[in-house]
């Protein structure tokens, strides 16, 4: 059986779910808090960090791969239906520029000032969010989603002419943002636009309903008009 | 012409340096400060960092490929002799694995409170580093060297039985922190060992004659017998 130990809100967490769905893979979720780790995540992950997928090889033997990335290279190479990589060098070398962007520079500049200081810390009980953080992470924010704007003005998918990785990523990134109502849609139209196409996809919908308790997310956060 | 943009003390860059001699390519070497850049960087790479691989490929068109993960990828998929990526899933995985625990882990919880503090602050005459950071980078770098030390007991290469990018990426990154003469090798006798057959590759060879102007290497930093 293979089993993703994740978090539900957790941006990295949410793009492994959605390639699962996108190669027409399933897997158990184990939602996983690694401040609450008793030892058993870092027995199959030393960083002590979600996702880790465990699973058993097409090629044998049972295999635990984290971080996300390591997980969306494995499944692409290992399941081929629907590739999320491109077949040329270029296009390929341009989905990983992405993917990274958002896996690394993304997540460390918005998520850690904006969604985990407002979701992980509650989970955490460290108390209140930093208001100082929260405006650096938004401040942040617009500057990236001005960069993606002008990418979605000039190609049709974040990567280029087909969706690929990059675009579950950011989709992955955005709704997680989205379920905390940090994203201005209206004024990223190009943005706006592709988030509709892609919130209409069946693997975005098991994404769009999870809730966090005593934290619902704004009216239009799973409504495909939005 | 393939152009690689980089810093020679940076272990990012220097992953690529090696993986070009290893899979016996040639690139010009333009040294690059992002916090220089009048650009002509973010032209090529908006995150604005180094490494920049900017390539003829093979199967036509020029690229520019950025940050250090994409370019592993698209060099041993590009150029396919001596691979440095294993053939089984499984053993990919964990490959990718450690080379994302030096990307992202190693180098924020270690390089940045050290080699950063130590050497990119003084290039960029930012005054002198922070004791405190300096002292939580020792500790850290100290606690990751025992779980590497742990590995090298346990296996030949770093991600298992054969010399793979995980090893380059663990040789980029330890001969860099050499450099500041951050790392005590008589208390990790594996990584020693280890490291002194990885010193002895002609692609370290180039990396290692490398010398930042007012700032000599201590004396064992480019001797074999060490």
């Amino acid at each position: 059986m293979r089993i993703l130990y994740h978090m539900p809100h957790d941006p990295a967490s949410r793009i492994v779910r959605i390639v699962l769905f996108e190669k027409g893979l399933t897997a158990r979720l184990v939602e996983t808090r690694p401040w609450q780790d008793d030892g058993s995540l870092a027995a199959i992950n030393p960083a002590c960090t979600v996702p880790v997928l465990v699973d058993e090889a097409p090629t044998g033997g049972e295999v635990a791969i984290s971080p996300a990335a390591a997980i969306v290279e494995y499944l692409d190479e290992a399941y081929t239906a629907s590739p999320l990589l491109p077949s040329t060098s270029a296009a390929r070398a341009e989905t990983r520029r992405l993917c990274s962007w958002f896996n690394e520079k993304f997540e460390r500049e918005v998520n850690e000032p904006t969604l985990r200081e407002r979701i992980d810390k509650r989970l955490m009980r460290r108390g209140q969010p930093d208001y100082e953080l929260l405006k650096q992470g938004t401040a942040a924010l617009a500057w990236h989603l001005d960069y993606f704007a002008w990418l979605l003005e000039n190609r049709s998918w974040i990567a280029g002419e087909r969706f690929s990785a990059a675009d579950i990523a950011a989709a992955a990134h955005f709704s997680a943002l989205d379920y905390i109502d940090a994203i201005a849609w209206d004024k990223f139209p190009s943005v706006k636009e592709w988030y509709a196409r892609l919130k209409s996809r069946p693997s975005m919908r098991q994404i769009l309903q999870d809730r966090i308790n005593g934290l619902p997310p704004p009216s239009h956060y799973d409504n495909l008009d939005f």
